[in-house]
């Protein structure tokens, strides 16, 4: 499903997304997060061992909102199926990319540098299904 | 279960809050909405038919997430229980409040009194169960 030129505008600014998953008994689960638009997927990366990286590859149903930083009326909610792939190298690079839009060049290198070098990282790949565009009221 | 001082500080600024709720599939909603903290209590209001006042009458689980206005890399999550409660008067009276919080006294009063008189109008009261204040990475 194409995402619009509207809502691929409020998703290319660099505000934190609010990722929900699904733990084991059903109830969401809900943290703030980096992510990139790449195409017509959201990105993300995560500890691969880390509880919405467990809960996905359990249960993929994700939601996911961005509030455009310029209004908070608007905001932009996805719902789709995620995956995880468990490639810590991918999820460096990843980490990389993301680091490099929130932070900057030079702070978003070394922030990423200083992953932990023993750690296990997955990329989240989240393939919209349905999208709304709207005021919070 | 008692909220921190940390966490009654963010949730006491009047950012958004995303509230997660579930589809009849058991799928995750998401929406940015104004909320206040109450005691112990979040409060918000809404549509007496919205989508998130029947899925939070059908489950009452749900998980609402805000992010520091000051600080983007701390944010609370809230797991917990809401309940609808379907009194119009309520609602309009608590749509006041909020409004009075997020606008301002004199456009949150102006707003308040712009709800149309026709609709039906409904709080939600979301006990927390699980609180975590975290940063995002």
């Amino acid at each position: 499903m194409p995402l619009t030129q509207a809502e691929r505008e409020l998703l290319d600014q660099p505000a934190f997304a609010t990722l929900v998953t699904l733990m084991p008994d059903g109830g969401p689960q809900a943290t703030a997060i980096w992510y990139r638009r790449d195409g017509e997927t959201l990105r993300m990366a995560c500890g691969a061992s880390s509880v919405k990286a467990r809960n996905i590859t359990r249960d993929p149903r994700v939601a996911v909102t961005v509030i455009d930083p310029g209004n908070p009326y608007a905001f932009i909610q996805v719902r789709g199926a995620a995956e995880v792939v468990a490639d810590s190298d991918l999820a460096r690079a990843e980490f990389r990319i993301l680091a490099h839009r929130y932070m900057g060049e030079e702070a978003g290198a070394a922030w990423a540098e200083s992953l932990p070098q023993t750690s296990d990282f997955a990329v989240l790949v989240i393939n919209p299904e349905r999208t709304s565009l709207t005021s919070a009221m």
